[in-house]
């Protein structure tokens, strides 16, 4: 029924990728980041209301609206971010993934490292492939690791 | 053959609890974490190498025995702390679940909030029941909500 999907092509302008693995929507959610693009950034969330995205000041936001906001305010007010991401530790099951991993932050055209972030990325299979449901970020520790007192716990 | 649950018991002083649900390891966690015990503690935890553990102090610890001696350092040090945990948003699927949740922190026996700090956990279904594989905690956001940017991103 060709009609039918052009009328559908028409109400959504970018058809939105399917990611088959965990890993791909990642790295499509990093692409986005770096692109500073909301619309691909989106499309690598679940279009959920138990969405849930941490930034490294510390603010939650819950839903996919808020969560959009959040991202709108940071690709409005930042400099164009690089991220080389590490350390990566994975678990996986058939729902559900799980990626924790040290985010090395730098600005564009400028390879020294701003600061590094820990990072918990939680993805989950929908109908339309993986997609992002928490992302969790928070500043690195400047002192060692084996120093793991903070100022709450 | 009560001669074979004898010494599995005499090997075994405790034995560990089987949680049935992510909000029964959720529960033991909060429960160990007051009480500064780390046997209890580690009970909630999967015996895994995989496992990860970001404290608010930034530090990120992965593995069984790591993650372990994290905990010991954070009992040792610290005074005995009372938690409040609200706010939870959960997604479960039959082999992993996800709770984001505020950690409000008081002190034992001063009910006058110390901090709090966004949390993220997640458990894994084992053989032995629900299991923590990540827990992700970060200071929260003095400024408001509609403020996201931190230092990093």
């Amino acid at each position: 029924m060709p009609a039918l999907i052009r009328a559908a092509h028409v109400s959504k302008p970018r058809t939105p990728k399917i990611f088959t693995t965990p890993a791909d929507a990642a790295r499509a959610f990093y692409e986005a980041f770096e692109a500073r693009d909301v619309e691909a950034m989106m499309a690598t969330w679940a279009e959920d209301e138990e969405i849930v995205c941490v930034h490294p000041g510390g603010s939650r936001l819950v839903g996919y609206s808020a969560v959009r906001s959040g991202w709108e305010q940071v690709f409005a007010g930042e400099a164009r971010l690089r991220f080389r991401v590490d350390e990566i530790v994975t678990i996986e099951t058939v729902g559900l993934a799980m990626q924790s991993a040290v985010e090395h932050i730098s600005t564009a055209g400028d390879d020294t490292e701003r600061g590094a972030a820990m990072c918990t990325n939680v993805f989950l299979r929908t109908p339309l492939g993986w997609r992002l449901v928490m992302h969790h970020a928070s500043p690195a520790a400047a002192k060692p690791a084996s120093d793991v007192r903070g100022p709450l716990h």
